[in-house]
């Protein structure tokens, strides 16, 4: 029987992550009956959203068998044991298919884990499977749906991790980010997207994209799920952390192109935020932020073409249609202008890390609107790519819907290493909102 | 009365970190009564040491006096709860002067701490003072000696971390790495070092040298307790990952400079690392590697430029007569050159994450050789310099003494992200040695 002190406990998905940790510790839930009610979530659910690309049924049973013998026996290995995870199929996993979203890969079957999939299952976490990716992480979209509405895409290029935290089929998800792989797809599928400062959390056995801008990053279906995540996967509590009130707002080149749903809704937040108390400045940005989109495509297209180079000439357009143009540009790109780029990106970083001291927390939108229709594009990552060329943590958080119902997201971001005072400020935006 | 069952205390430094973990958890020994232990070895010591710019009794008092009551009441933070350390004074801390190793600066108080000392500050740790550093942590020295042997170098920039951990007058403490600013004072002082993968630990708050090379990094006088630092620290822990023991051994154009006690001190240790069950390869490295290090002092330079160029026109030589000349040769480095080493260093971050797949483990010497003699000089961190261009973790760790009685080191080095692999193999080597 529960205990009467005990946090109130899901009885069915989508679960909170902090609640099915308390309640498989305190033995009221057990990790075999979580993974049972997944898989029959997804088994019910997946056929129209097509969020995974390979559910590991038996590992995770396994897995949470072993899990609870060890809970049981008083060997419990962090709050995270006994909870299940969904891994975007970029992630090496030992013994389990990662086929990097495409059908050349099927065979493939890595002998090591990722080493941040490694920390979590040395944390205890159940591997539920491999969630779709776009293929080798660009453009050519995966199946995936989005759970608000079937005929928009969940963006990408963690669209299955994305879709399947916002569908309740799993309480949190690994992404990567290179341009805007994470922050886009939470914010159009109304879940949170952390990517945190670049290499806080380990890139080994990811698939290089871009190595310059690669991140990993994670999915859960709200702040306070996501700051926990953080403090039991980093051990640095957010939740200690004082919140800053104090919020800059930049204007990219890009807010010109924002759709009016985006435009209107985010004015709207920010004036809601103000009354709950937020102080919001207006932030001019210095010549190389002009600059910065430009150079960061310039690095992502030499160094995406670099990696895919000897792949698509063995296999032409099967590496798919998008990315196979994207080497055939790429290659082309003068080496000059991807040094003059690298050298621009290292210039923002250090205007960045002055003018955050006096602005510790940014604030913009998470995408230029709504997920838009049709599954053949998974959208615009142009309002996330800043904060992954200056490689400085962001966070995604849902704010409101557009009037078709779809969700919006508004992207925080704070200083190197600053995890722990962005989520304790993105925990107030949501409390807030 | 301790508990039969509880780990032996150290009843006087040098104290393990991990013990002193234990003791203050189960109140065997109190946080006041180590701050006092500590406090009354730096007065007795430092007079020749000179490792501390300034210890902050008072404030490390009342910080011991807190934890103290917040453990009895069973409010214990972390395991660091009430365990002193040192701070590079590169290191931002509010309240207590911050310096950068200059008088320019001796009044200088931030206001906020370093995303760092925050986070050890958080996890209850407690602030025994600031540790000297060579002027803006470049190369014009700190006051501090060798503990080993007071008229050779402790190494630099993070001088006063490494001599006060070597010299047991605090059980871990921060230091900072832009070429090998924590690996080679590390090796010189007989401790051990970690510099982590390029943004593992945060940077904000901590000044800038070269933000494309600048890291944070740690001491303390094991690997076993940099093990468990980190543990406590990232919440990962390198205790339950599987050593690996293939050992990769390349050849750095640097090599044929080392010192033949270091030469034949390397091939010893190496021997009985074989004996001890490693399998020890030679590994052939790409042409990236050849000119990685030319291009490191580039960026270096270059970047080390920008960053002082306003201090040395409002200061001159001033800021320090080393630090005037590279400011003045930096300037003249073309841009161009500047944007070429960038993208080699892209490169060669490429090329080692393929090689790292064959070869997860690198062992190269942590330095030319043992502590040079002389307090001018802080060495030459040639060594180190590839693995913090390349961001990826690194470790010294102690494994013998030159003919002199000083120390000499060992550098292991691993994929991004793969702290724990490399202290789990580091920890091999130390109990095999």
């Amino acid at each position: 029987m529960p205990r009467p002190s005990a946090p109130a406990i899901d009885v069915k998905p989508p679960f909170s992550i902090v609640r099915l940790s308390h309640a498989i510790a305190e033995q009221m839930r057990s990790p075999i009956e979580i993974v049972h009610t997944l898989l029959a979530r997804i088994e019910e659910r997946d056929g129209r959203l097509q969020a995974w690309a390979r559910v590991e049924r038996e590992q995770a049973e396994q897995a949470a068998v072993a899990a609870e013998g060890e809970i049981a026996a008083g060997r419990r290995r962090s709050p995270l044991h006994g909870v299940p995870f969904g891994i975007k199929d970029i992630f090496d996993t030992a013994g389990i298919t990662t086929s990097w979203g495409s059908p050349l890969y099927a065979g493939r079957v890595p002998d090591a884990d990722a080493a941040l999939v490694a920390r979590l299952k040395e944390a205890g976490a159940i591997v539920l499977g491999k969630t779709h990716t776009t293929g080798f992480a660009y453009f050519d979209p995966a199946p995936t749906r989005n759970p608000h509405h079937l005929e928009h895409t969940p963006g990408g290029s963690s669209s299955g991790s994305a879709a399947a935290v916002a569908d309740g089929m799993v309480p949190f998800a690994l992404g990567s980010q290179t341009l805007g792989s994470v922050l886009r797809p939470a914010s159009f599928c109304g879940v949170v997207g952390l990517k945190p400062t670049f290499g806080a959390l380990p890139a080994d056995g990811m698939l290089p994209f871009a190595p310059t801008l690669d991140h990993a990053g994670l999915f859960t279906r709200t702040v306070e799920e996501m700051a926990w995540l953080w403090a039991v996967i980093t051990g640095s509590d957010p939740i200690k952390a004082a919140a800053n009130r104090r919020l800059a707002r930049p204007r990219w080149p890009i807010e010109g192109e924002l759709e009016p749903e985006m435009a209107a809704g985010l004015d709207l937040a920010l004036a809601r935020l103000a009354q709950a108390g937020f102080e919001i400045d207006e932030l001019s940005l210095p010549e190389s932020f002009q600059r910065l989109p430009g150079a960061t495509l310039i690095v992502f297209r030499y160094e995406g073409a670099q990696t895919h180079k000897d792949r698509f000439e063995r296999h032409g357009s099967k590496i798919g249609e998008k990315l196979a143009v994207l080497v055939e540009s790429g290659l082309r790109i003068d080496r000059r202008r991807y040094e003059e780029a690298l050298a621009l990106l290292a210039q923002a970083r250090r205007d960045y890390a002055e003018l955050i001291q006096e602005h510790p927390l940014w604030i913009t939108p998470s995408a230029l609107g709504p997920a838009p229709k049709g599954l053949a594009s998974t959208g615009d990552p142009r309002a996330n790519a800043p904060f992954t060329a200056l490689g400085v943590p962001a966070i995604s958080l849902p704010f409101g819907r557009a009037p078709s119902g779809l969700p919006l997201g508004m992207q925080l971001a704070a200083a190197h290493g600053r995890e722990c005072a962005l989520l304790a400020a993105a925990l107030v935006c949501e409390k807030s909102l």
